[in-house]
């Protein structure tokens, strides 16, 4: 009968729900079945296995085999009428349908012959065998040849197979018995030879002469021969299996367990504890891939779950499964965002969002980068903001500038600080200014410290503001510094790192008003928007390439100028840094998700749950709110029953001083909730809660005043 | 009977809902026996497959058949009529309508059903169906109901149903009909709500009368309300979902095309093409999950694959399976390394590597930290050398201190110049020390240097060495420049990025001799070891806590020191970053992986490569070596045809100088590898290639030579 040359694939598609039917009571027998007929790529074989279900499972590998082929949907068919098969599978004996007539009929002699072939007598498959199967060789060949080798099957493996000592002693710790090692030895040398895993080649790699085989030695220290080079020394399948695999648990144990309210948001371990638990220790051997997907566990069930609805620690809680795919993403694509050479998409896509978050900023034009993290991002402000005016320091460094100061609130961030010390400019030329109530730079007492300083022969180059300071949310009154700045003709910075996020709100970006009269804003869409950590932009007004100008150092290696593109987007040498994470695309991934407006509601309903937290705890007794948010930050002392009515007391501030870090002990104890405690000023500690993440709820906010109360009820 | 041509098409759809409700019941049969009847596409049936819920299932099977058109309808309604689907679907027995009519009776029959039906009078569902299904709702219920919501729909949705607008936009994308628009948000509120989406509900919701629907009104810029409140933003199952699909994309496009050798190492565009097809504008709307998976495909598409056994361009290439799972498990976790609160785990393993990574170099004790580069490593260790010095600068900055020299070799890397200047040190004050043919540091020139610098009054402070140069792979001598360091009491700093990875060979850590005697080291996992990028220590030797002397800020709502636990453990101010990513357990990860030795073998293998290649190089015309490696870095010309037997005629430089970029251009548009250029002093472009990715074999050294010359061979 002349059939069509695809005919077998027709017939096992059409013969397919039938098949799945049957094969799914044992889906797993069948599965290795075909991998041991090599029916499936490795990658196949993996995603085929990880199928739960058994008729989903057997649907795949019909799937996979049916897509491979006609040869490959003729082997499985061969398979099919394989006696192990027919008696796992009595109903197959009814299916005459799966009969294919071949192409040649002499496959049935070879079937005959096989089965006859007294291959299991001899150490190495014999020859003429070779013809089956196109020559791959078959579990049953392997398992007669690992009868016949002895003690020194490491040395076979590394000298004859080329199998590496970490795999070998893997396979030692994952099997106990010998001849179950020599085999998982083979099957691993026929996993890495793929297509090449003939039984002939085998055969010629087992009978080298030249193989020198010490008569059952332990020769563990060899060292590595030429041979070697011949194969690369990652295993693909297997790495793919054991990435796949701890994808399972990430899902499992972060994404679904970590943000499950029912759970704990952490499994408080003491250092010590925690250090045997992990067992730290690196080692010379490798290990086996059980042990390290229990790693990976472990390390999931340790460590605090920031996704956790409960987690109000840090500005940084929750989750976002866009950006998180974006993350996963960039991290498999690994390169480095210095050249359009090699970040072709990821140079093109951070532009973009630099002009987006820009225009948000109010600015048409100007420049910017992503760095990491809000400090480096005020950092290289200042240094900008330094060089725009003494653009000799680049060469010849402070030495021989007059003294340089930096004007920023009392309650900025740290790394104006730090920065100012890393730059050379020293912790005291950061002149701090004086704040409102409400944590406020006062413009009056910093336009009266510039003259100060100016009258003390310092030269005043740099307002560092905030918008959204880290412990009240406090945004600093942006327009009447900017009149300070134009009017001393002094660099203005924000530091928007916590707050920024307020410029996708119409309703709350007013809090940002003037930010486009600065010279340059951080911000950090890994807090409030949830981009994840790090995602960090420093944006510019500038358009006189000012960044590569400060920062540039023209690496003849890198940034060659003879280039057949345009070199203009080798963005690498704007930044200090040389190897640059891409942090770019998670964010555009997740704002290509949701929108603007999605990212708007996000900001909304942040101040929303702030709204409905704070009347609540308004209904409640002991909570004593420091003052009437402004952003999303809630600071306030939880006032315990013995200590109310008690304020003029004379131990009440020593006593109130200690509340939050035992209610802070509690709750990480029990692992029940997290949410952070400072002073301030003349203020004893108080809690500071941020509400932002998208995962939480109304009875989230319910939950944070009850446990409160619980925790604290007997202080 | 005469037909319209899409009759079958207009009664499948008509019958979507019936049908949907029935073949949920065993979706995967449905689709198992329509694929056997080819009516779905491939790309289609993948698609259907993928969905988890049968109902979803089923919609998007007719969906797609009916897309297909009449004849695949057709097929659809014959095979609803065969036996086994009768058999396993008994309600289609009763289900006559599936027969062909003429779209007008057909309507008519339908409409007066419906008039008769009950439930289909009103708006909302009545209660009384609410005893059905454990009180769910079903499909024919939403069905029912969506037919009578209108153009208010999206508010309805908005207020009632508390479905967020991105995805309201998104489901009018997805649906031009208005009754399927209004269904899929019915079916997106039951997916929602789980358990709680029963007819009661949805009654009880559509029956406010505090709803105030606008009368048909198009109310976009709604207010948010309170109501929104008692809902997350993120629906984890449909996030997940897209982190699965996500997941297999990267698997399939980045980890398995990616590294195959038949598949290319770029896809070359022009920026302004690549633009266009990556869309990248951010809008307002978010999207449909289809297209952003399009996106992940295509941001994988367009990225270089570094991972690619023939990507040589830089020193970050290969893939580590472990390493990528502990990256995708630190992005997760998604935390910040600067307290033992958030980050119990990391702290600990940060610990644990930077100890082993020291024992290494040879320390017992020290210090260190992970730092966002190489380039941020070696500028810390500048910014700590002048804090030993002048603990003062922290406070009064450079202003009043004498001028700071530094000294580097002239093939160190740029970041010794950048650190210079971002400090505020000046780029002059870098002094450049003359190298041997080889590219080390000549200590007898170092001292020479010094001198004169000391004789000009400047106080000399720092020698930054390098262990592995960037281009030519050069170690400077250690322990002659030690000797120097020690006899002017300079801080010793060792550039170890590239070459730190020898410290893991016995045969090659000979070349970071002298090592010990340095006072800091900084190393880069992600280039030789394949750690992926960023993962970059800096160690030191230091054992007085110089690291959080010189860069703490002790900012008292993140280092409060009435913490419960031993604060040391708190080692964020140890930095000048506040966010800090954590690098350091895809690291440790892979390290336990395949233990010290595994890293070693690659180390080892690296240099059998090189030595296989330059081998290869001298058996064939036209390659020139700059020198015999040092390391792993090749650097050589290739002399086209034309040029060979000219190096005598004049222009023979000139050009030479082009040969490389002319070849890195075509290498790169046909995308078949990628190696780096430059000049180097007076030596015009050559090529620099490194070998070290686990993933090559010798066939790719062979592979590297056979291309350079195909693309060489006219020039």
């Amino acid at each position: 009968m002349a059939e069509e040359p695809a005919s077998e694939v027709q017939l096992l598609k059409r013969q397919k729900a039938k098949l799945i039917e049957i094969l799914s009571a044992d889906a797993d027998f069948v599965l290795q079945h075909a991998d041991a007929r090599s029916l499936l790529s490795p990658h196949g074989y993996q995603q085929v296995k990880c199928c739960r279900n058994p008729s989903e499972k057997v649907t795949d590998l019909l799937d996979h085999i049916i897509q491979r082929g006609p040869e490959t949907a003729r082997g499985l068919l061969e398979l099919l009428k394989e006696r192990d098969l027919l008696e796992t599978f009595p109903q197959l004996h009814d299916f005459k349908d799966l009969r294919v007539e071949t192409p040649c009929s002499g496959e049935q002699d070879i079937s005959r012959k096989r089965r006859k072939d007294p291959d299991l007598q001899v150490m190495v498959p014999p020859k003429q065998i070779c013809s089956n199967d196109r020559g791959l060789v078959r579990e049953k060949q392997l398992m007669s040849v690992a009868r016949h080798i002895g003690k020194s099957w490491r040395e076979i493996g590394r000298l004859a197979l080329g199998i590496p000592s970490v795999k070998l002693e893997q396979i030692e710790e994952d099997h106990s018995i010998h001849v179950e090692r020599v085999f998982a030895m083979l099957r691993c040398w026929r996993t890495r030879q793929r297509e090449k895993a003939t039984a002939a080649h085998l055969h010629s790699l087992l009978s080298q002469e030249d193989l020198e085989l010490p008569p059952e030695t332990n020769g563990l220290s060899m060292e590595p021969t030429l041979h070697d080079l011949s194969e690369p020394l990652v295993d693909h399948a297997e790495g793919q299996l054991f990435l796949n695999e701890a994808f399972k648990i990430i899902v499992e144990d972060v994404l679904c367990k970590g943000t499950d309210v029912k759970q704990k948001v952490c499994e408080w371990k003491d250092p010590d504890e925690l250090a045997l638990l992990l067992d730290l220790q690196l080692r010379d051997s490798g290990e086996p891939q059980g042990r390290l997907l229990q790693r990976v566990r472990d390390v999931a069930k340790y460590s605090v779950k920031t996704t956790h609805p409960h987690f109000f620690n840090q500005q940084y809680g929750g989750v976002d499964y866009h950006s998180l795919a974006g993350r996963f993403l960039s991290e498999a694509l690994n390169t480095n965002l210095f050249t359009y050479e090699v970040a072709p998409v990821f140079v093109l896509i951070e532009t973009e969002v630099l002009k987006a978050l820009r225009l948000l900023v109010g600015w048409t034009e100007g420049d910017g980068l992503f760095c990491p993290g809000g400090s480096s991002s005020n950092m290289y402000a200042m240094n900008l903001a330094r060089y725009s005016f003494f653009p000799q320091v680049k060469r010849q460094g402070l030495c021989g500038l007059p003294q340089l100061t930096v004007f920023t609130s009392k309650e900025s961030h740290y790394s104006v600080q730090k920065g100012a010390a890393f730059l050379g400019l020293g912790l005291d030329n950061v002149i701090v200014v004086e704040v409102d109530d409400g944590g406020r730079m006062i413009p009056e007492d910093l336009e009266e410290k510039i003259k100060l300083s100016k009258s003390q022969g310092a030269v005043p180059f740099l307002v560092s503001c905030t918008a959204g300071t880290t412990v009240q949310g406090a945004f600093d009154p942006l327009d009447s510094i900017a009149d300070v700045c134009e009017k001393h003709k002094l660099w203005m910075h924000i530091d928007a790192a916590w707050g920024g996020s307020v410029l996708f709100s119409k309703q709350h970006k007013h809090l940002m008003k003037g930010a486009e009269r600065a010279n340059s804003v951080s911000w950090n869409p890994h807090k409030m928007l949830v981009a994840g950590l790090q995602c960090s932009v420093l944006l510019l007004k500038d358009t006189t390439n000012l960044l590569k100008q400060c920062h540039g150092a023209n690496a003849s290696y890198l940034f060659q100028q003879d280039k057949f593109y345009d070199v203009n987007l080798d963005i690498g040498d704007k930044s200090v840094q040389c190897s640059r994470k891409v942090d770019c695309v998670k964010f555009w991934l997740m704002w290509k998700a949701i929108g603007s407006s999605g990212l708007e509601e996000r900001v909304d309903k942040a101040f929303l749950h702030v709204r409905y937290l704070v009347a609540q705890m308004k209904k409640r007794d002991g909570f004593l709110l420091l003052r009437e948010p402004q952003f999303v930050n809630v600071c306030f002392w939880f006032i315990p029953p013995s200590l109310r009515g008690k304020e003029g007391s004379a131990d009440y501030e020593k006593r109130l001083a200690k509340v939050a870090p035992i209610i802070k002990e509690r709750m990480m104890k029990q692992g029940t909730m997290m949410v952070g405690y400072q002073p301030l000023g003349n203020k004893v500690n108080f809690f500071r809660m941020t509400a932002f993440s998208p995962l939480i709820s109304n009875k989230d906010m319910d939950f944070f005043l009850n446990e409160i109360e619980r925790l604290g009820k007997d202080l």
